[in-house]
Order: C-alpha cells, then sequence, then structure tokens
C-alpha cells in the first residue's frame, strides 16, 4: 500500500479526547436545558435525496451541497450518456446529498409525518451539516448546527421559550453578558412606511440600515439616497438611524419600557406597528420571569436577512466578543415547503460552533480535559484481581477510573496518568492491601497520602469537587 | 415547485422524537459506562479522502462505499475525459467517501497524532457509518456503530476490562442472561496442530465448524471432509466437534475451570496452547471481580472471522435471543496499516442497533416516551406571567416542564399532554394562585387533586419515581 496522508480531508476536522469531550459536555449541557423546556429530540439521516435539497438554497446554496455519486448501473448509464457526448452536469450523476442545514430536513419531517406529529411540535436538532465551501480559518466543510424551531403555535409565549432557553444554556455555560437583541419584522415595516419609504424600496433600505456597523449614520444616508430613497423618506428614517448608530446598552441598563414608549409614539397609529408593540410587549412580559429576563433588550434597529422572518426576531451579541452567537425569529411559510400548507413557526439556531471556540479561548471547561479521575496502578499479574477490585469499589462510585495495563515502574505509570490530566493516582500494593489503606498521588501538588480504604473514593470525589 | 416525495431517502431513517429520545438514552448509558472504564471520546469526520477507505474492505467492501463527487473544476476535468470517450470509473468522479466503518479512521488518526496520543489509547466512538447496500428489513444505509479499542498494551487487564465495561453496559441495560463467549486464536491454533491439521487447511476447517448451529456434527464431518482433511484429522478433531454441538451452558451453570482443565489435557504440551491457556486464565481472574464475572463463558468452539485475530476474541450471545450483540477480539497488524507499524490492540464492537431493536421490543424505557414531566396549562395573556413562573420552579426543580402555548379550552390543553405522553399538567388559574397551590392532573389515572405550591415540584418528581 502506497505512503497515504493521514491528515483529515480538507475541510474535515479530528478530535481528539480532550476537544471530543468538551464539545460532547457542552451538547450534554444544551441537551439537557432544551429537554428541561419541553423541546424533543429530532434525528434525521445525514444523507436526503437531492430533489429535497436543491432549489432551496440559491445557486449559490446549490454548488455547496455535497452530492453523493450514483452507484452501480445508475451510474453506469450516466457515465455512457457523457461518453456518448451529452453535456451532463453534476447533479446527473448523483442520486443523493449531505445535509445542508437543519431546516429543509424540519421541513420535510413535518410534511411526511403530519398526523403522528403533535399539535404544537416542539424540536431540538443538534447535528452535523456539510457544505462545499471553500475551507479557510474556522469555516469548515463539516460543522455542528444547533437548532431549535416550535411549530404550530402563533403565540408569543413560544418567542418566551425559546429566549428563555437561550439564555438558560448561555447561562450555564459561563456567558454572562450576553444581549437577546429582539425586533419585529412588522415593527421594521411600520417604521418604514411611516417614513414613507414605497414597499418596493423596503428591502433595500434594510438592506443599507443593517451596514450601520460598518459605516456609520452619513455612509447608510448617503447608500438610502444612491438606492432611490427620497430626502423625506430618509429625513422620516433619522430617529430608527439614530437609533440604530447608538453602542447598544449594557446588560442590566436596558431601558425597553422606554424605547417601547418611543416606538408607541412613531408608529402606534399604523396596524402592523401595533400589532408589532402587542406582541413584543408579551414576549417581554411573558419572559420577565425567566432566565432571559435581564438579557432581552428591543432593538428596533435589528434587521437580520429578513426574507422570510414574519414576526419578532432575535440575534445574540455581547461587547465581550465580535459577531453572534446565532439569530432566529417568527417566519410563517418555509416549514410547509413540501406540504404547500403555511404553518407559524419560530425557530432559533445558536451558533455552536463560535460558542465552542470562545469556550475553548476562554479554558472554560478545563476540567473536562481529565481522561479520567483516577489511575490504579498495577503491581503484578497475581496481585492483579486486587486491582480490579479497587477499580470496581471506585466505579460503583460514581468515578472514572482507569487501570494501568502493565506492571512498569511506578514512574512510568505515573507518566501515563500525567499524559492522560488524570489528577489522581491509586497505588494499591501488598503492603496497602495488608493495611487496608490506598496510596493516593496527587498528580498536580505531587503530594502522596494513604487513605483508608473504606473511604477513599469519598476522599478522591470531594477533592475532584474543589 | 413540483411535488416531491417526503420520505428518508432509500435506506435510510427518520428518528422521531420518542425514538430519537430513546436512542440518545441508550447512547448516554454506554458513553458513561465506557467512561467510567477510562476509555476516551474519539470523534472523526463522517468524510474521508477515498484513498483513506478504499483497498480496505476488500473489493466488495470498495463498492459499498458511498463516494461524494467532485465539484467544479475537478467534476468538470472528470466529465471532459468522460466525454472523450475515456472509460471512467465511479472513482474517477469522487474524491471523498464516507466512513465505512469506525476502525479505519482509528487507524489514520493512530498514525496522524501518534505523538499526541497516550502510550496506551483507550478510545471509545459511537457514531453513524455509511453502506450502500441493498437496503432490506433491518438493513439500513446509515446506521450506528459503537466500538471500543485499546491500543498499546499486550496485558490480558484490557480483555478483562473490555469484557468488564461490556457487561456494565449490558446489565445497565437490562439484558441479564447474556454470555460472553471467549476463546483464544492461539488456542484453536493449538487444537487444529494437535489433530493434524495442516497450516493451509486451518481456516477451511474453521469456516466448517463456525456452521455448527445449521449443519450439526455429521454436517460439519462431510464438510470437513470434502474441504480435504483427513480422516485422522477429522478423528482428532471430534472432542472440539463435539464441545461446539453442545447447548451453550446457562449463566450461572458455567464450569470454566473444568473447560481450562479439558483444555489443559488435550493441548497444554503445544506451547500456542500454553499461551493461550495462561492468557485465558489471566482474563478470567481479573475479570472476576467486576461485572463480567458471571457473564465470561470459556467456548473452544468460538471461531469468528478469524482472518485478523491472534489472541483472545469474544462473541455475546444469548438463549434469549437470536445472532450476536456484538464481537471482538485482540489484534495486531490492522492499527499499523497506515504507519506500517505492527501495534498490540484489542476491540470489540457492539451490536447497538441490534440492542436497540430489542430493547423496542421489550418495550425497555418506556419512560423515555414522555415529551416532558409536565405541561403547565395557559389561562390567557394577562395572567401567562404566572405560568411562566410556575414553569420556571418546575425547571429550577429539575423537571422538564412544558407550557402549552395557547389559551385554548382545557380538553384541547389535556389532549396535547395526551398526544405527547406527558404524565402530569399543571392547572394554574386565578382560583389556584389566591390559595397559593397547584391543580395536578394526572394524565393515567385521570385524576385532579390540589397540591401546595410549595410541594408540587417535590410531588410529581416522587410520582415519576414511583
Amino acid at each position: 500500500m502506497a505512503q497515504i496522508s493521514t491528515k483529515p480531508a480538507s475541510g474535515m476536522r479530528d478530535f481528539l479526547p480532550a476537544q471530543a469531550r468538551r464539545r460532547n459536555h457542552v451538547f450534554g449541557i444544551i441537551r439537557e436545558v432544551y429537554e428541561s423546556y419541553g423541546f424533543e429530540p429530532l434525528e434525521t439521516p445525514s444523507m436526503e435525496r437531492l430533489s429535497t435539497l436543491l432549489g432551496k438554497y440559491g445557486d449559490e446554496g446549490d454548488q455547496l451541497v455535497f452530492k453523493v455519486m450514483k452507484r452501480g448501473n445508475k451510474f453506469e448509464k450516466a457515465r455512457n450518456r457523457c461518453q456518448g457526448g451529452e453535456d451532463l452536469s453534476e447533479v446527473d450523476f448523483a442520486d443523493m446529498g449531505l445535509r445542508y442545514d437543519l431546516t429543509v430536513p424540519l421541513a420535510r419531517i413535518v410534511a411526511q409525518y403530519q398526523n403522528d406529529l403533535p399539535a404544537i411540535f416542539k424540536r431540538y436538532q443538534m447535528a452535523p451539516v456539510w457544505r462545499a465551501d471553500r475551507p479557510q480559518r474556522g469555516r469548515f466543510r463539516e460543522f455542528y448546527q444547533c437548532d431549535v424551531d416550535v411549530i404550530g403555535s402563533t403565540s408569543m409565549t413560544v418567542e418566551a421559550e425559546v429566549a428563555g432557553a437561550l439564555s438558560e444554556v448561555l447561562g450555564r455555560l459561563g456567558f454572562e453578558k450576553f444581549r437577546i437583541h429582539i425586533n419585529h419584522r412588522q415593527l421594521l415595516d411600520a417604521m418604514l412606511d411611516n417614513a414613507g419609504v414605497p414597499a418596493k424600496l423596503r428591502q433595500d433600505a434594510l438592506v443599507a440600515i443593517d451596514k450601520m456597523d460598518k459605516i456609520g449614520v452619513e455612509g447608510v444616508v448617503k447608500e438610502l439616497n444612491e438606492r432611490g430613497l427620497s430626502q423625506s423618506a430618509i429625513d422620516g428614517l433619522m430617529p430608527l438611524l439614530e437609533q440604530a448608530a447608538e453602542p447598544a446598552a449594557q446588560v442590566g441598563e436596558f431601558d425597553n419600557e422606554a424605547t417601547l414608549a418611543a416606538l408607541e409614539a412613531q408608529v402606534g397609529h399604523l396596524e402592523s406597528g401595533q400589532t408589532a408593540l402587542r406582541e413584543l410587549r408579551n414576549v417581554l412580559a411573558f419572559a420577565s420571569a425567566g432566565p432571559a429576563a435581564d438579557h432581552l433588550y428591543l432593538d428596533p434597529s435589528l434587521a437580520r436577512g429578513l426574507s422570510y422572518y414574519t414576526g419578532p426576531i432575535f440575534e445574540i451579541r455581547s461587547d465581550d466578543f465580535a459577531g453572534s452567537l446565532g439569530g432566529g425569529g417568527r417566519y410563517d411559510d418555509l416549514i410547509g415547503m413540501f406540504s404547500k400548507r403555511s404553518m407559524p413557526a419560530c425557530g432559533f439556531s445558536l451558533g455552536i460552533e463560535r460558542i465552542l471556540v470562545l469556550l475553548e479561548e476562554r479554558g472554560f471547561m478545563a476540567e473536562q480535559s481529565a481522561g479520567a479521575d483516577v489511575l490504579v496502578t498495577l503491581w503484578n499479574d497475581d496481585f492483579t484481581p486486587n486491582s480490579f477490585r479497587l477499580l470496581n469499589e471506585f466505579r460503583q462510585a460514581g468515578l472514572r477510573a482507569d487501570l494501568y495495563p502493565d506492571n512498569d515502574r511506578m514512574g512510568k505509570q505515573f507518566g501515563y496518568a500525567d499524559e492522560r490530566s488524570i489528577p489522581f493516582v491509586a497505588i494499591l500494593a501488598p503492603d496497602e492491601l495488608e493495611q487496608g489503606v490506598v496510596a493516593i498521588k496527587d498528580m498536580k501538588s505531587g503530594e502522596q497520602e494513604k487513605v483508608a480504604r473504606a473511604d477513599v473514593s469519598e476522599w478522591i470525589r470531594a477533592r475532584l469537587a474543589e
């Protein structure tokens, strides 16, 4: 066999144990929180029919779907057509594709199992997706997405629940000063209406406003002008532009009530404005008893890729890091794509890979690096059943316990514990057995101490919890 | 958009929440046990270079690897060659393939990261693999494998640990009467040597013996004859054949000591026999203090696909179900395939999809079907913040709590709890709030009871634990 590269394929990643454990730990927290909020897990296959995937993500998206080759006769048929001179494209050689996101599979599920699913379907899915993007720093071809969606209710309790679950997840992961920016698609509509922006220029106007971070008020005004907005429309938008230009308030210093009052004055006379303000007030009121209370930040300038949102929209930001940790909102038509039914839906996609990078940078979960809690050393073959008995006691006490498999010298056995970041080594030799003790070496301090056999699991557990 | 099928693609499966939750529950137990045994998680990418995968599984295996299409220029190049009349095969159009098993990726990891991995590398991986098999009942194109392997030690403590971990997993999943059949490659060699079977007929003889279940002693003798074994070799094999023909002993009635003594008499004079018996004795002694003690069953007729095993081999069977729940053993050369180094290794692959089917059939984990522990009903918008407060109390007490999002009539809200198998509904209306109670409806019995607000989480938790 020729020597071949053993690196992961381009854009793919290997996760060695310490990192895999940290990722699993984060996934476990998210899973636990989402389930405590009544979200249920859904698992869809990695591969979908090409016809399911294509035409949903635009031309560029279609390009980025990884396509799986036809096999056997079906492949040969395509090849023969190609050999015959036909101008076949990638799609002619493929019959399946790898999942590109978690939304299209959800839409398929909702269409396929509508009679089996509850009237209100709350699901989370945390799974890899694949995109044939050009790999670059921080961008991979296989990465996890983590979505929650609620299908079937128009109630604002749904938005409050989604915001609560997100806040609980981020709080449990050690994030403190994050803001959940919230706005409403119809509020933006009302503000644009109110300023006299014609319907056909709305999207243009929002794209320009969304650039505030980069080009400032003057830049936005210039661009609005170039995009054909009248001076009076631009004047009408000035309160919104000025609001968007201000730095966001800090957690604990939000004054959503004042923002609501100001908005009421601006667009309260429009029906769309009334609806939006009522719904936003409800979200804020419903969320006030839960973990999102301090994090929801009413931000009338939040736009997001507005094309399919129809109600409240969200985005998580913080002054502690650049960019967003995820976004979402209410959308009506997407989920019905396979059944041609309009279905109320609200979803949020947590930027899980970004969160994992931030947690790694912050050294969060360093304790997850340990390959086990305690390593039992090995004395010799005849004595080994005694080592196994100790090992079992540790495991029955809920500790992750490993055994060094060979009767190497102690230094080597300690070295192995060190290599795997195992914090404690339990030494059991004939002397210790006779005395009813175990010698425990603390790998961090290097200190060694004899502990009564009956107390040793509790002793280790107490130190792990320190 | 044309109406397209919303079924999963051929050989793929959707797991709706109740089933996804049961699968996750089982995966969680396996993960917890393996980690308590010091096995560490490894995550490898779904896609590997085609050159990594091909040539490792035989011609048939190569066919079954799902191939991922080249993209852009690389695709066009292949297409142009094909249009030019070249006789291209599937492989010319593809550059990656989907993971076919977890062993080849492990071998790649060991070669790539040899300096980063501990001297003894204990890893588990529980992940989907993909095979382009013809789908049929119980056979899928995407399915989970669950492997543990220990690389780097020749100690029999490794075998004892693997057997212990497996027994703990199966026990925690409610299996009781399983046997871990254990044999040794060199013991089989010794028995065949002893009977005078020439080396070149060994594999043939073992293939025949492995058919005992189906064709009985007479059938095996006939086949041995046809495969060219002499009558004296067949006579020499009779004790082994008769042993293989006997039904396996029941858990609790094994007499491994007697088997060892009989084997000692048969092959104790051969070096390979001595080695095998010493190693088997060690595995049994080391495992005697742990959960595998009652399950390890010395079975000199266990053969398994012997081609790459070099030491002890295992297979899990039971009289309670047909077939095996997994198998494994010690192998020396496989892991070094990418580095051309021989490395001692012992691994076991648990038949996780088979286990999941058995658990479903037995109704194990029915309690995992509930979409939440308790559903809080909704009264009306003004009152809703009160519902959220109760919801939060439940969650802080560790319950999975959901809120019905709309103020529909109670019957509909109960119906929704029923649909999602939620066992308790918590009714909070102005009366209950004033009285400091919550009305709890037990969905199974239909009974409703008022419980003091301060006690309600504990009240539910106690009933869930019943």
